[in-house]
């Protein structure tokens, strides 16, 4: 095949949806007022974040007013877990988790844990999914907060969070998902989750970095973790990135219409590529569950290679992956998900991940195919490992 | 004279500049690779956020490793303070600051204070500026961080930072100001002031809102606030706002180009609009320091009216201005920061900003000097307290 270019690491982040940079730049050249202010400018930048903040809202099937803009995932998970385990410290130090939670997940509950927190982490089966009865034996009197992620973007693996939620369900206890890999990807409403709060982040379904948000269910207690100002009703302060709003609002809308188009594109390209290499590259298998997985993610692990170099390799062909979390793929560190899933130690550094964007076409798919088998060998080659 | 559109509010936010604009759309359209990432989106993205670095450091006379980018300017002072009094609390827990600080300052330092830090609050003079010496007569064994405002919103006061450099130097203590208000307004290098920590935001200088940044002098201790992933060297986990980054380090090249043209058109537009509000509204007094203060900043208070009702007739006729600080101005609180300056409870809430943006004409200034008077008069004419 002739060289293409071609993006296969929107786990990360996704591109800007054409239409979502057309729905911002008017108001990042006009919107500039404080909101807080009664004055024209003000209100003209309410409304924008108004408007944005109910299209959000209808993503997730929330209410306007349960929504939290804030300027990553990784704020929204920071700002869930400290600010309702502490926000409900009297009633228990007590927190389930999984132990194939994102790094801002994970580093916070360590945080936690080092202030007194009691921290439950659930082991996953080897596709990754974590035992809805498992959250239910782990809770005690003194369990507040039961947060577990929807999606990891290394494996892709879908919880059962609806099953998850009706085991916590009742008990006071706060749910919360990151949702940052599902929110905008597949069909999710927070009612029918049963969960009570929900992170999730614009740069993963074609709204620009720098804006995220956390849904709150009404009632809800959580601690604000930015604080001096009454922006988003004193839940988290500062100016509002009003322009990265919009942005968020408009690839909401885009994702309600075109969601089902989406996934039906996807899922097929994703399964070409997990069968393709599986039988194309001998020691490969496929991390994350075979079925219940995002529709755009495939991951495996090549035996005895390292994922970085395969990576560089692929760079060169025009194809972008990513060798596992997207915010620590410098550090080289054997991925505690891919550890949970029981891959051993000897085969976690050969991971990738291959994530379609909306736009993908099966030449795509085909490509990669064609183009890492020969990587492998070449590398294998080179390997003392090598055979 | 005509009715115009006179936007007086530039304290709260700047409008984008157009040139800040055209430097982002690229970058917002096609810019969105993982920088952490070997691959050549990634790639991309990091030579962007690095050029966007480095001129924001010339901005400000640092290294561009001694820039965090944040999300606002609540999030820098907020992490400026939290993580350099925690990083340090083993030295001491005693915080210096003053009775001016901004909101996200402030109750920063209540909530320190409620887990077990002192903080000295300084009083300021009648034109709003902390005595250097009283800095260094509040300096005790346990102090750790000397935090003040490099000029306030509300009154425009620039402060004496330089002299308060010198008295807190080769102490062992962390020197941080809120320049919010004064970076990419006026001149500005943290070697020539003495300071260790610098909080700034684009949105006060023509970049777009949600973009931010701390600076942080090398060796300075200081604790993440978000955590879980590697970016910005690990002192502010999330990914990054790569369109937001790249229209601040635009904007900030452009106030280093521009500043001082800006500085000598703004200057007597608000001497102008304070002298000229004077000598029509009678019971009109200046607020802030009459000649050390912001060169686009004119705020006063006219007695026996509200700030709020002046705000809406004025934005009737088109003039947008601030009744006090930007973050709570729905609160209707009587200003911490007029208080300190010692405006009496009667007067405190007649307050007005008028800030004036780089592309003010003298016409801006006319138009409000004759607008303003009859607005106080006919509310006057309406109220128990006029006369």
């Amino acid at each position: 095949m002739e060289k293409r270019s071609v993006y296969l690491d929107n786990m990360a982040s996704t591109p800007v949806d054409p239409r979502v940079v057309d729905a911002m730049l008017p108001h990042l050249k006009n919107t500039y007022g404080n909101p807080l202010n009664i004055h024209d400018w003000g209100q003209a930048s309410l409304a924008a974040i108004d408007e944005a903040r109910e299209k959000l809202a209808a993503l997730i099937g929330a209410k306007p007013e349960e929504i939290i803009f804030t300027s990553c995932g990784t704020e929204s998970n920071n700002f869930a877990l400290r600010g309702i385990a502490r926000a409900n410290e009297k009633k228990g130090k007590h927190i389930i988790s999984s132990k194939i939670e994102h790094f801002s997940v994970l580093y916070q509950l360590q945080a936690l844990e080092k202030e007194g927190f009691k921290v439950t982490y659930l082991p996953v089966d080897n596709n990754g999914l974590v035992d809805p009865s498992s959250v239910e034996a782990a809770i005690t009197t003194e369990t507040t907060l039961v947060t577990i992620t929807h999606a990891s973007n290394e494996i892709g693996t879908i919880e059962p969070i609806k099953a998850i939620g009706e085991k916590v369900k009742g008990k006071g206890i706060v749910f919360h998902i990151d949702a940052v890999q599902t929110a905008g990807t597949i069909p999710l409403s927070v009612a029918d989750l049963g969960v009570d709060a929900l992170s999730l982040a614009a740069n993963q379904f074609y709204g620009p970095t720098g804006i995220a948000a956390l849904y709150v269910k009404k009632g809800t207690r959580i601690l604000p973790q930015m604080i001096g100002g009454t922006q988003e009703e004193g839940r988290r302060a500062g100016t509002q990135n009003i322009p990265g709003i919009v942005g968020m609002g408009a690839a909401a809308e885009l994702a309600v219409k075109e969601m089902p188009e989406r996934i039906k594109r996807l899922a097929p390209l994703r399964d070409r590529i997990l069968n393709g290499l599986k039988g194309k590259i001998s020691d490969f298998f496929i991390t994350g569950h075979p079925t219940e997985r995002l529709p755009g993610h495939a991951s495996g692990c090549v035996k005895f290679i390292e994922g970085e170099s395969m990576s560089m390799f692929l760079n060169m062909e025009g194809i972008a992956v990513s060798t596992g979390s997207a915010c620590v793929s410098k550090a080289l560190k054997a991925s505690h998900v891919l550890i949970a899933i029981g891959v051993g130690e000897e085969n976690v550094h050969g991971s990738l991940v291959f994530s379609l964007g909306k736009d993908a076409v099966p030449e795509d798919a085909e490509y990669v195919i064609e183009k890492l088998p020969p990587i492998v060998e070449r590398l294998r080659s080179m390997s003392p490992l090598g055979r």
